[in-house]
């Protein structure tokens, strides 16, 4: 009993999304998530934002297992750069629901990472992992086969929620399991680490089998084809729009790679229920009478490379929006992407169609549970010690508001921060050391270091351009022996004005010449000159200041 | 009475911004507002955008006035760059209320423009441009001195009513001349052109004045300081935050650039009072207890460069937030600026002060009417047809359903587009042939035009960075006679990689030798292949399609 657990957060406090968290006890590790998050538009060129999981990197030895909660990007998606990282030391066993494994296997697929050890388990299943027994709970969330994750040793149990809901009717009708949430809590839990996303709505969140009945209302009101658009993982929603299509007797037709692909998941899981004849392929949807089709899409997020956007923008090979059709927007948008989705509902307006909202009828259900519901896992699981997780600043000490408002102990309440870890020993529970966390980029390929100066110069060629100055001097007196070449990208309204890059030639033969007086030889110290001549100039006849790259060629 | 009177909407149908009319009769220009709105974030490096105001340069000798509803950006801040575009035929006189006109002339003469025609009106004259009599109908906004126009012309009377809200307590005590515009309806309106933006919010908007207690029930319960952000022209707000720091005897300091400008001309114009000894310069803050400060500052949009956002950021030369500290949004986020303010906040967060918006308390009131407004001013104006303004096409097309809703003929709604001129004679009225019209970018001190091929050059140099190959060649038989130089900038992770720099120049030399081959000497022709060889090769190595710049110097 003398050893200490920690519980070092690599990602998801302070921030929405790229969830991670290390959990260790006796120097052995296990991770619960590997998430990512999406680049916010100063992120110039880069594909995907990962954790800073250096941490894992030189502890890859201590790895027992890697936990996943649920199929989301934001707790999966980092998954195959982690592995790439940590594989020479052998992979530990990955664990996980039965369709979050069938996701992940998909992604590693493309990642073209086989041999992968993945598990899939069933909730109430322990295995045990070092140190740890570890034993997955059923949660309701917006994607089937959602586990908390209660972690052993002998200090004592913690639970990670992962991202839930209490949903008392799901549809797959398998509510999130209370009694052995409850059980845990008489046991005696040590340490709740739980979903903030929501905390700041009163009340619980709406049924995931709510939505249907209303998405059937809606569509009994249109006349015209109807596009749904959903999160792709979202299989019981997507699930509710077959049956309501079912009902009125329309076809369905599924848009975007990343739906088929789930949906194909699904079905082979047994999540998801198309009765035969009903589904059309893309290109057929024309053949049917506009009142008699469904198309179900990616998009919900007005993702730039997505069908709906696609659509929105009268550029998808398949579907003309028009007068008549109606696109129901079956999500909320996450922070952030607010003006892509209100870009992207804009766009459909003025194509003539109808657009509905979750704001227009209650279309959409959250998947992580309100206010009440994090009081009443607090309630039931009756833990030591709290620490919010999966939130911004303001949402986990919201969560430290409401877990002391139904409770628990200042003290006991640990609002913390990526990096920050939490370490408990039988004397108790205090913040340790910060570790290294923080961002890893995704640009192509590769991984990388967000300092790199890449993205310094990205902005700064993307906020005034560049110019390029060749200089030929002569290896004998320095001077200039030809007219130098003027490039310039990125730079606008100068196209029309030759007589500017005259004079910037001339300004280049100039600082030659000045330097040759002086005896500057050296071409790093004449290419030098040549910047800052050339920079001043621009910046006074253009007052902006492009990137100069000034290069200097000896004959 | 045979002549056709034109509206033609240059901005803000279709989108939220960047307001300006032009409305014409007998060949002759009235020009209502002239606004713009501010660049999105894959506008790179753009500074503001404007409408396309070709058609008013092309007819800039007919224009017999300008006439401004109130001072804000998106209807009177493209003004300068109009004026500069027109002056060469002489100025039209520019009408507007006496802040609408001190606020312009200070832009103006932020711009070197002088000597304008600048006239400042009051609510109830009349004044004649051309075939137009015009008056200003006092409404009420979030800024002083805001007016709709009432312009008549032989055929009729058209009615803009720039942005209002029929607040029934304003704070100066003056509301929107409800009598005037029921007696423009009974002399028979023909045409009203009504602001859309709260067109989807059920009800009436909050009254200004409901917000001085609610600002004064939350300040009761500071302890720390006080930072309210708002916008600077919202000068009856920062009155009332004024008013609220007195009755808890709080000095009031005011931080921001434009915060401090917009409070200087509102104290001149009589619209703010600041009891003696309240304001406290910027320097001073730290002299007074924490208990006993106010601080009004810019920033309510999360703008990168503003006061509050600077203090978000520890970044601010005179206030540290800290704990205790309470930062009041009494503004809303602009769509499209929900993640700016979204990160605002959480910074804020994460330096332990307490945050307050408008989802908290009622600490701000919107400066738009909801959708009871917007009828009763159709039912009040009585108008023969309907052209909504101000508004993405969703909420245009919902103006136009509501129109329908308290009787107006569906064929007198003309729900239009940005140049899409309505025409109205005595026959009828219906759309005209499509003008010009979309935007224009600003950029530092020019101002041009988006297919301007540097926002795309922008655009791929943001995305992949640039590649620059420098080959010397010789004159005699094209082959390279230099090791070539290769530069780059914005390309990642390749630092640690000279050998690919290498290959590079290799494949340059390769190049050449190939090109030398057949005998291909024109400078020209060898940098395409250049470039088609390196573009090739770089891609194979990297996955990633930099701009490559070929320049091959010949010697």
């Amino acid at each position: 009993m003398s050893g200490t657990l920690r519980v070092l957060p690599l990602g998801g406090l302070g921030e929405i999304g790229k969830n991670m968290t290390v959990v260790e006890y006796d120097g052995r590790i296990v991770v619960v998530d590997t998430g990512l998050m999406f680049p916010t538009p100063d992120q110039l060129g880069i594909d995907l934002v990962l954790p800073d999981f250096n941490y894992l990197r030189e502890r890859a030895e201590d790895i027992e297992a890697i936990v996943l909660t649920h199929g989301h990007e934001d707790h999966v998606g980092a998954l195959p750069f982690v592995l790439r990282e940590i594989r020479d030391h052998g992979l530990p066993p990955i664990y996980g629901g039965p369709l979050t494994i069938a996701m992940v296997r998909s992604k590693l697929d493309e990642h073209r990472l086989r041999d992968v050890p993945l598990e899939a388990i069933d909730p109430g299943e322990v295995f045990s992992a070092g140190p740890f027994d570890i034993e997955g709970v059923r949660m309701s969330h917006s994607i089937p086969d959602s586990l908390a994750y209660a972690l052993s040793c002998e200090l004592g149990t913690i639970l990670i929620t992962g991202d839930y809901k209490f949903d008392q009717t799901p549809v797959d009708q398998q509510p999130a399991d209370m009694a052995r949430l409850a059980e845990l809590g008489r046991e005696g839990l040590l340490l709740l680490c739980g979903d903030s996303t929501n905390v700041d709505r009163p009340g619980i969140a709406l049924s995931e089998s709510s939505v249907g009945p209303h998405l059937e209302e809606v569509f009994a009101r249109c006349r015209g084809r109807i596009v749904v658009t959903c999160f792709a993982s979202n299989i019981h929603r997507v699930q509710q729009v077959v049956d309501a299509a079912g009902v009125l007797g329309r076809k369905v037709a599924l848009i975007g790679r990343s739906m088929r692909k789930n949906v194909n998941i699904g079905r082979n899981l047994g999540h998801i229920d198309i009765p035969e004849g009903m589904l059309v392929g893309v290109r057929e949807i024309e053949d049917f009478p506009d009142h008699k089709m469904v198309i179900i899409s990616t998009g919900s997020q007005g993702e730039p490379l997505s069908a709906l956007r696609r659509m929105a923008h009268g550029d998808h090979p398949n579907v003309d929006l028009r007068e008549g059709d109606t696109v129901i927007f079956s999500a909320t948008p996450i922070p952030g992407n607010e003006r892509d989705v209100g870009q992207t509902i804009n766009r459909i307006y003025q194509l003539g169609a109808d657009v509905i909202t979750a704001r227009d009828a209650p279309v959409h259900a959250s998947g992580h549970g309100y206010a009440e519901e994090i009081k009443m896992m607090i309630n039931l699981t009756q833990p030591r010690y709290v620490m919010p997780f999966h939130g911004d600043y303001r949402r986990l000490r919201l969560h430290g508001e409401l877990a002391e408002a139904v409770g628990v102990d200042r003290e006991s309440i640990f609002v913390g921060d990526n990096g920050l870890p939490l370490e408990i020993d039988a004397s108790g529970a205090r913040f340790g050391r910060r570790e290294r966390s923080g961002v890893t980029f995704v640009d192509g390929v590769d991984v990388g270091d967000p300092e790199d100066i890449a993205l310094r110069d990205r902005r700064m060629l993307s906020a005034d351009g560049i110019f390029i100055v060749v200089a030929t001097v002569s290896g004998d007196d320095g001077r200039s022996v030809a007219a130098p070449e003027i490039i310039f990208r990125g730079v606008p309204f100068i196209d029309g004005s030759p007589e500017l890059l005259d004079e910037i030639r001339e300004a280049v033969d100039e600082s030659l010449a000045h330097s040759a007086e002086e005896e500057i030889r050296e071409i790093s110290l004449l290419q030098d000159h040549l910047h800052d001549d050339i920079a001043r100039f621009v910046y006074e006849r253009l007052r902006r200041r492009p990137m100069v790259l000034p290069v200097v060629v000896e004959v």
